[in-house]
């Protein structure tokens, strides 16, 4: 090994030291800390991640990866290819952009966050669009510096953005899987309401002891292969998961009138902590060993929540647990609880959207934060957009209802741009993985039949988990499944769970 | 201020970030890591201790330190000098050891601490001496460096092992304590167990649900002023204190078969985070800002504990609480706990000791740990002079039972000696603190028979928290209680409460 490559992975192991820092600094801020501990979070995450980009722009580092991909110019291995490739994309994503940019996004984004806030109850668009007026011009800026680093690479400021979240995959893919689901989806959407006006759909409300549900969550999580020798169930606002190697943790939470919800998301975010808890070892403190991107990280959950969890056959398997922890659910069965999961209707709120209609909400996002970040809208075109497109897609109008409208998500009030696409892109993604994994084991449903998904671990972790960022996110997708990112894949999907019945 | 401590108030911060990461990570792995996050939590913990180690020694340092005492030699404040004095004394620390010597050290220890944990159990004095020899001669090594930096004030090498725990207090200041201790607290002993001998204790024993005992230790915390939106108690296996402004976080353990421990563990904890939070804000970052020495530290949890939750008034207080919480302790009287809590008995155990014996088998600890650390004897010798004392103090022989002897004990197998003495000089400290908190309050126990005791909470604000690092710890015991650290108040106050009945 080239001396250079030593000083880089010296370096970047140091870099993961501080990453577990934040990481589990920010598990316990999400979910142990008292409110008294904020000041002193704040100034300590802060002072990490200074020093991380003090070690991540360290002057040597420059000369390190030329030195590097010169070393690798003479003949090493493809795999020492994306290790280098990967430590230069994560160095160049830090010197992007000058510090007087970062400090003045960190304040606008904070200034705007906080005040969206009590501004999305109070429906205040106007006062939102004057605090969000310099989150977007920042982030023009930012995705300009970071489009000018490879013009050859992002054909668009957008794709500069997106490559943060979605790397690899970029508006020429997302534009294509989002033409075919445009041209597609509003018209099955519709097909799939008429046939579901004839169910009658049980409601499945009830007392549900918290105790009980996390009991019952923990149940499924070990079902669903997770290791509680390395990792945690706990509980937060909203649902994430986060942690490393040898200890993940996700959280749920829970209502005591209700056990599905809890349940659901339990299943999405151990699919992303089986991704996390699988990915190679021996790459481990270096960003060849991190996951892909969002795109196939969403894949993960998805592919746990909607293709193993909802599918009838794991639901019949469970049913049993089900009961045995909530009593009280004991009057449903298996299959009025199953209908209740698959239940579609159009709404306003993305977050508790079905998995027919998400992709919708995700569209209208994506519309707009393209043409935002690209220059061609300016802020204050969102609302008649917004509205314009949920017509559209879903046959709803907002109106001036911004709070339940393009006021609802928290994402692009401190410049998260890019992100969005990946929640419609893993879905696509998981659709087709699952149609690669059921291809592969024909007896894919008997084995669900008996609660048992170990068959389909196996196939991720060999294809997907182990693969870490070894390559492109495109040719992770045609190497496990034959074909890049397909968006009929998931009208596949869609069509056979809801309009013919099938598992 | 000077250019230099503005630099070195820099320094310091971000040294406080790290130690915020490193506390708060540290918390985590004793309350919350699952065992699989081990390997990597060390990674990171040794990464941030070898950063922190970067800051602290940076070769800038020495410069702005004696800049900072130069400018300060022209007219600052009082305080300014101690501010300095603090960090250089934080500085020579952490410069005082070749690297070599701590790499031997630790892995000297974690050598000795991991064989230990079975060797303890089998007996083996023999394979513990083979690893502790090492430990020992190394810790002679360390003692000797640190000596050697401050030959003036440092009069034996064991009085620098004691600067890094108790500092302020040295050999004099504990020999002269220990011999008051060692001619009377034996015979004290002898009238105590003679008086006690025609009393009958209840066994307090019986089946007490852990989720009670929880919301119990919560209400005595709240009771003895603990702010729960600043702080948290969690479980652990022994219990601890840690936090940092803000967000002091407590442990305690429970027993289902009784309620006194957990209680006992909490009071005394939570005058660990009592001091803490109350400790100066204006120098929250600094050294000088910092807790005094492990003696002051201890006789805050112990005046919670001995002086507070123990005393007859507070304990008739508390007592319907207890009965609220754990309906099956409702056939004890207050008087019939009471009398549990305050059983003196030798036992060959220090944890489980009572705090008439406690301080003499710090005692012994402390005559091995010295002669060991000076020179004046071999490890081999320890089983004998252990036996010997316990025989002298407790009228107890060890023989050949090092388990319950010379083993018991976590502390020597890594190394850490000098801190023995902190038990019992925080037990003098506190009983000192407790008779002055009664002459400055008359009333004290009337608002203990209420269960108040923010007057005492007050008193230790001004005279203690609020003092921090800014004097040394006998100007602290002065300004005070009128007097340096003196055996013969905690004597009193074995005396009264144990021979005269009185609170």
């Amino acid at each position: 090994m080239s001396r250079s490559l030593e000083n880089l992975e010296q370096q970047f192991h140091r870099i993961a030291q501080l990453d577990h820092a934040s990481t589990f600094l920010g598990w316990d801020q999400m979910v142990m800390m008292p409110e008294g501990g904020m000041p002193a979070r704040s100034a300590a995450m802060a002072e990490l991640a200074a020093l991380r980009h003090e070690l991540l722009t360290a002057s040597a580092m420059d000369d390190w990866l030329q030195e590097a991909k010169l070393a690798l110019s003479k003949g090493l291995t493809d795999q020492s290819h994306a290790h280098v490739a990967e430590m230069e994309r994560t160095w160049q994503q830090a010197i992007a952009l000058p510090a007087s940019l970062v400090r003045a996004q960190v304040i606008a984004g904070a200034r705007c966050e906080h005040a969206w806030r009590t501004q999305r109850a109070d429906n205040d668009w106007d006062g939102f669009l004057s605090n969000f007026r310099e989150v977007v011009s920042l982030s023009r800026e930012e995705a300009q510096c970071r489009q000018q680093l490879k013009p050859e690479k992002f054909k668009t400021p957008y794709d500069a953005m997106l490559d943060m979240h979605c790397t690899g995959d970029g508006q020429v893919l997302i534009n294509t899987v989002f033409s075919v689901l445009r041209s597609s989806l509003p018209d099955l959407l519709q097909e799939i309401m008429e046939k579901q006006r004839s169910l009658s759909v049980t409601d499945l409300s009830g007392e549900y002891p918290i105790e009980q549900q996390q009991k019952l969550c923990e149940h499924l999580m070990l079902k669903l292969g997770f290791d509680f020798s390395a990792g945690r169930l706990d509980i937060s606002m909203h649902p994430f998961s986060t942690g490393g190697r040898g200890d993940q943790r996700i959280t749920t939470r829970y209502r005591t009138t209700d056990f599905v919800d809890a349940l659901q998301a339990t299943a999405h975010e151990t699919g992303h902590a089986s991704y996390e808890a699988g990915l190679p070892v021996e790459w481990q403190p270096y960003p060849v060993g991190h996951a892909r991107n969002m795109c196939i990280h969403e894949s993960q959950s998805l592919y746990f929540e909607k293709h193993v969890y909802q599918s009838k056959s794991f639901c019949q398997a469970f049913h049993p647990s089900v009961k045995q922890f909530l009593p009280e659910s004991g009057r449903f069965s298996a299959e009025e609880i199953w209908s209740s999961l698959t239940q579609v209707k159009p709404s306003f709120i993305r977050v508790e959207a079905d998995e027919v209609t998400y992709p919708l909400h995700v569209m209208i996002r994506y519309e707009i934060e393209s043409a935002l970040i690209n220059g061609d809208i300016e802020p204050d075109a969102i609302p008649e957009m917004w509205d314009s497109a949920m017509n559209d897609y879903l046959g709803l109008s907002t109106g001036h209802d911004h709070a339940n409208g393009c006021m609802q998500d928290i994402h692009w009030t401190d410049g998260t741009f890019g992100y969005f696409p990946s929640y419609t892109i893993g879905a696509v993604n998981a659709a087709q993985i699952a149609s690669s994994i059921r291809r592969a084991h024909p007896d894919w449903q008997e084995h669900f039949a008996k609660g048992d998904i170990e068959f389909a671990r196996s196939w991720l972790l060999e294809h997907i988990w182990q693969q870490g960022s070894t390559i492109d996110s495109q040719e992770l997708m045609i190497s496990a499944t034959g074909q890049g990112s397909d968006a009929a894949c998931l009208l596949d999907h869609l069509r056979r769970r809801y309009l013919q019945d099938q598992d």
